[in-house]
């Protein structure tokens, strides 16, 4: 066979990388798990209606058929790998409802699949961390609150760039473009939200293209420039002179979020009102985030209030989630080697072998390292000394273990060798296991090169 | 919408579940990574030669098409789902065999897809947890006998049935089958294979249908009909009188394995001669694993040696792996409650709400008490407090937190409540996060009661 290449979109790390991705999704579980939400998985597939209950992905969806399919057999036909995790999670709670406890916190750690044209930090297929409350009839507010703090709290102590959350409410910018008389609403928060892209000018064009007045277009403009780190987008918004009800509670959901974040991870949060997100089944607070100092990629972490995503005849449940792009996040960091491990294997100790005899021994000891939770090998091949050390340093493995009249250990590193007895020796606690950093000093090593 | 419902051979757990999967695998990670395996994850999908070099499974694989296909891009046509971790990984190695250090160990934990029809542990998409070694050029013959142990390893410690892994060395019987003068070795070895399920008459027709003598189908049989947990099948084949230097090098190298399980792991291993496994790329040590009281499930645990699976012009990489079906163990331990989890949250104290200006105060009481890793949520609305107490009791939270002067800690499993200090309270460890255990106690309430 030949050697094979790469498949663009479908990226995949080296085990040095994997440990720092393991890293994190350890780092997010233990957060999302302290903070109550319970562990959920939903299989990867979801029958086609499901997915394309929202028109615009329906072009991304990759479709399964089993190769040799049997048509006595129709239970596997019509299924589509999901593109999200929240469109399974509404699915999963209608089918489970009888079984949960509602209001049900969930996280969700797995790869979707979109077939959208590959780029930096976009895939085919990525890894998502999501975090979700839903309840049974009505969902309170401070959820909106609670969530974005979570995600602060999960991503604080990694070694990554500051992230920067723009926050805003649909319910705000619904009732400001209604309280204005703009005819259709929801088509001005969908031009808004182009803003970036399309600039102010072309946004103008498309509130008059759907029914506004130049006047409503320019104060429409004004709203989607308000971006403040405290709650004086407040008096920006009320100094607009547009009353309506919806925007009243908009106006306070958004500034109960500023403020809570504003206590809890200062810094975090702005209220960015031209934030509304494409997916048309938001309904409250809306959430994006940047990674500072790699806006380029997007949106890290998403996510918003949905009130009718999951609903089964008269019952709906309400939901409010973030989903953070573990890949997205990741993958432009491993591109400029941002992150590191501090060896490629989870081994601390390699045990020497002087000869093939000697195995059995050697075993011994590494099972008394191992059971004492020292990760272990033992040297692959009896050979020179030196060469079991050059095999250690090859792999980052800090330690050599030398059976003898005693044992010994060495620290390759310093070349410091003690006598040691595998019931009772310990590394230092910043060694048993591999360590993540950022981003290198200037002068010092690239990984590979100790490799 | 209406109500979706599940959908056959696509298993998905409740939260508890999940629960008790994640222990599971956080064991096998944690056994893996202390014996220096490098955790790994391929991509979910192969081009469809890569899955289909092997013949036997063409009909069960699940090819991928986007649903709106691109003629200008046909990048991620022909693509399937991975049916198993072994072929990835062997098409991984040859890939990046350049960034890799050989022997390469290495653990994969991932989904895995599959178009078969559905019945009692055999899913569609199931988890598998692989361990594998590979070298460049030859791989040395005492990794055979570390596998198992490995296994055998991770799962002590969990509460599960005990296991039996049954070991053959495909050179033995090849090189028996060879010794003995029949003319396709390879076919006996398959037929040999089929003794459990057709029977040593059926066995002894497909053998003479391939050429063999009946006095040959004979000999054949006595050898498949060997199974010890000794050395002692060495010389029970002795015994049959052949000779062939292949049938040496297979009775030495199981006998490897067999004496090495019985030092590290007794109990663990049968030498069980009829063994083969279907697949044709395994070329000497050959593993099959049982779940006592459960063998109506199958082979929970398998794999072998491949010398020939990953090459590339001249260089090959011979490897031995073994992999653990997750889903196909936890499947039908779930379908008799076999297994539990002490709550199905990871909540350890839910910090009970007065009213809702209390719900700041109570959030800061629950971040000083996950600051410290005790999981908390804080009350969903301010409620009675008995109406808060039986939130927490439906979801097995053991403990309620009441705000006051001073704030009281309160176990409502025993009533006893105790003035506490959110900087400083700490709970038992055995209720710090849940637990997961075997079987109840005849007598003790399901877990689905207490909810």
């Amino acid at each position: 066979m030949t050697r094979p290449t790469p498949l663009s979109g479908f990226p995949e790390w080296l085990p040095g990388q994997r440990m720092i991705e393991q890293h994190v999704v350890d780092r997010l579980r233990r957060t999302f798990e302290l903070y109550g939400f319970a562990p959920l998985q939903t299989r990867a597939v979801e029958p086609l209606d499901q997915l394309l209950r929202k028109g615009e992905t329906s072009k991304e969806v990759y479709v399964l058929r089993r190769l040799q399919a049997d048509a006595e057999d129709p239970s596997d036909s019509g299924l589509g790998l999901h593109f999200d995790l929240t469109v399974p999670f509404a699915r999963y709670v209608l089918e489970n409802a009888g079984k949960l406890q509602f209001p049900f916190r969930r996280y969700q750690i797995q790869p979707c699949w979109r077939g959208e044209r590959p780029q930096e930090g976009r895939y085919r297929e990525f890894l998502q961390a999501d975090i979700d409350v839903v309840d049974r009839g009505t969902l309170s507010g401070h959820y909106e609150v609670e969530l974005p703090l979570v995600i602060a709290d999960a991503l604080r102590g990694l070694p990554l760039p500051p992230i920067r959350m723009h926050v805003n409410n649909r319910k705000l910018s619904q009732g400001f473009f209604r309280g204005l008389g703009i005819p259709d609403p929801m088509a001005a928060i969908r031009a808004i939200d182009r803003l970036d892209k399309v600039g102010p000018v072309g946004v103008a064009a498309q509130l008059v293209a759907s029914g506004a007045t130049d006047e409503q277009a320019k104060a429409a403009l004004r709203l989607g420039e308000i971006c403040t780190t405290d709650l004086s987008f407040v008096d920006a918004v009320r100094a607009q002179g547009v009353s309506d009800p919806l925007l009243d509670e908009g106006l306070e959901e958004l500034a109960a979020v500023v403020s809570a974040a504003a206590e809890h991870a200062p810094g975090l949060v702005l209220a960015d009102l031209r934030i509304a997100r494409g997916l048309d089944y938001y309904t409250g607070t809306v959430y994006e985030t940047v990674l500072l100092g790699h806006e380029s990629v997007g949106s890290i972490c998403a996510g918003g209030r949905y009130d009718n995503l999951a609903t089964a005849g008269t019952e709906v449940f309400p939901g409010v989630g973030l989903s953070l792009g573990v890949s997205r996040l990741l993958g432009p960091l491993f591109g400029v080697d941002a992150l590191r491990s501090s060896r490629p294997v989870p081994t601390c100790v390699l045990v020497a072998l002087a000869d093939e005899p000697a195995r059995p021994a050697a075993m011994r000891t590494a099972a008394a390292l191992r059971g004492r939770g020292i990760p272990t090998e033992v040297a692959p091949v009896p050979a020179k000394y030196g060469r079991q050390i050059r095999y250690a340093e090859r792999r980052g493995i800090p330690y050599v273990w030398f059976p003898g009249e005693p044992d010994t250990v060495k620290d390759i590193r310093s070349g410091v060798q003690l006598q040691a007895d595998a019931a009772g020796w310990t590394p230092p606690a910043a060694d048993r296991w591999p360590t993540i950093s950022g981003p290198p000093e200037p002068g010092q090593a690239p990984e590979g090169d100790s490799r």
